[in-house]
């Protein structure tokens, strides 16, 4: 039952590496507020001059490197001292680390290890890290509940995610949040050392909008519309495409925050609404599909196969581009930087 | 002027993780002399209930579990605590990583982690080791002269290996080799916590024996006559071969233990001979041709394509049947377990 949700891997014109610019623009818009929040709330033993980093989700670079960046400066600026930085990128084991490894930055200053393994569990030592960061990995799920995926179902869910619309499935798709949640705060918890701080950085609702109504709801949308069409069209099986659902949940933004103050392990430093200079996506529809390829396209790759995927992907661009007058009034999501410090 | 000597990847019939039976031998047959190593000779400070174990060259696996495992084991034994362990497998970024995660034991007790780059410098901070391994790794030189490749110049080495008949050539590889051992056991220095442990396993000359006397030599022998029968025919290019030199250095006993001694940042705890309890290698022409494929076949393929690399290999097949007569009177190298604490 278990869901894994692994980007496109390598450098290719498919890849999350070359296609993760909207992911990367957040970190890149939240640096200043990051740099001022290690700067004020970072307050940690450097007497083994030795700092650890980690990313959790990491993908392949490049987004992974700026943040890690971003946060090995903060701390380097406000102590001041020879401090070796070791980081630790993690992911899945089906993460394509070869690539990872050998894009890591020439000139980076930190000793680099990959880590892998599910981020919710643990993958480090207790008490051995110093700042850990996240982005866009808390909207993940680790399953997906079995009656979603059988049409006999009551509570069969005829979308490929939580559209919102459904008051069954969006408790159930909130449930196993909330579990998936526990467990990931929980693990951080323990890798962390007293004090230390857990960077989140993701995009969630605002509070009373439903997915469907912001761009990567209409986009999931479309991206269902078009795996219906082809399996119409018999290019892939109707059956598969039944049990086919993202393991994704973005959660309004009041109740992310009450699970994180429920979970009790962290307090709750920053929690902050980032703007981007140019808006959460450009109205552009050969940049929204491939985004949405990058990120979305190797599940679907996995499912149907690659030939059916870039089926699917052609038909996403075009109802795109018919869609682009609604996308245009899409309502605006959340996008945060979370800074919770370890209790 | 560097030169990698990757481990052929994957699980495919000609990896490394196939293949390596030899090398792992060697640490089942050293494995209660480690054992003894660490129950006698390890103290090191666990109040932070951690414990970091690296091995350095690891290739994919799965030697590299086994040898971490019996580390492990061997700690726990001695210290009989509740520890974290977190092992870092290092390796060249041109390692098959991924092969190496996706073969994670799924019932280790530690927390893995991969650590690119190589070995000839620093790979992890400072103090932070309590013992590290290399299996079948300091062999490699990290460069070979510029003159073994040019056949105008009077060190122009004919062979693809250093065979030990001629003493400029033996010099400059030896003079290579005391550089880099040194860079090897400086950077592990910096590591290691103070007691540390740096376990080293692999073969060396026994006193006063030529590599080509051995069996490693001989089948060294074989592939590059293979290599120079297959340029005649005109299926690689004979320039290329000319430059094709491997970049690997046997030294004698004495000399080794000299190299480490003379480098004074360790102390020498245990430099023994190991013996398999089937002698160093069975005599058996398929098995041969398969354990050198595995650990030259990658240089091969890299330095002539991946097909010259097969019509090697089975020439190499016939002519190890041919020569089995000689390789079973060949003289026995010396393959060692080397127990080094930090000063």
């Amino acid at each position: 039952m278990s869901s894994t949700f692994t980007m496109i891997g390598g450098e290719g014109p498919n890849s999350y590496r070359q296609h993760s610019k909207y992911q990367g623009a957040l970190v890149e818009a939240a640096k200043e507020k990051i740099n001022e929040a290690i700067s004020t709330k970072l307050n940690i033993d450097l007497t083994s001059k030795l700092a650890n980093i980690a990313d959790f989700g990491c993908s392949t670079g490049p987004n992974t490197f700026f943040a890690i960046q971003t946060i090995l400066d903060a701390v380097e600026n406000k102590y001041q001292q020879d401090i070796d930085f070791q980081v630790f990128f993690n992911d899945s084991s089906n993460n394509d680390f070869n690539s990872l490894f050998k894009t890591l930055p020439p000139t980076r200053k930190y000793f680099a290890t990959g880590v892998p393994g599910s981020f919710f569990g643990r993958v480090l030592p207790r008490n051995t890290l110093h700042v850990g960061v996240s982005s866009f990995s808390i909207h993940f799920v680790s399953m997906i509940p079995k009656e979603f995926k059988n049409r006999d179902s009551p509570l069969w869910n005829k979308d490929i995610y939580c559209t919102g619309f459904s008051k069954k499935i969006e408790k159930l798709y909130l449930d196993q949040y909330k579990i998936d949640m526990e467990i990931f705060l929980n693990a951080r918890a323990q890798e962390l050392m007293s004090s230390g701080l857990l960077l989140l950085l993701g995009g969630c609702l605002p509070n009373g909008v439903k997915m469907s109504e912001t761009v990567n709801g209409m986009m999931t949308d479309i991206i269902g519309s078009s795996l219906s069409e082809i399996a119409k069209k018999g290019i892939i099986d109707q059956k598969r495409l039944d049990t086919f659902k993202l393991p994704v949940y973005f959660a309004q933004v009041d109740v992310l925050k009450q699970i994180i103050e429920d979970n009790g392990c962290f307090t709750i430093e920053v929690f902050e609404k980032i703007s981007h200079a140019n808006g959460e996506y450009p109205l552009d529809h050969e940049y929204l599909t491939l985004s949405f390829k990058a990120t979305v396209g190797g599940s679907v790759a996995s499912q149907f196969g690659q030939d059916a995927m870039e089926k699917t992907f052609e038909l996403v661009k075009e109802k795109t581009q018919e869609m682009l007058p609604q996308i245009a009034k899409a309502k605006p999501g959340f996008q945060y930087l979370i800074v919770l410090r370890k209790n």
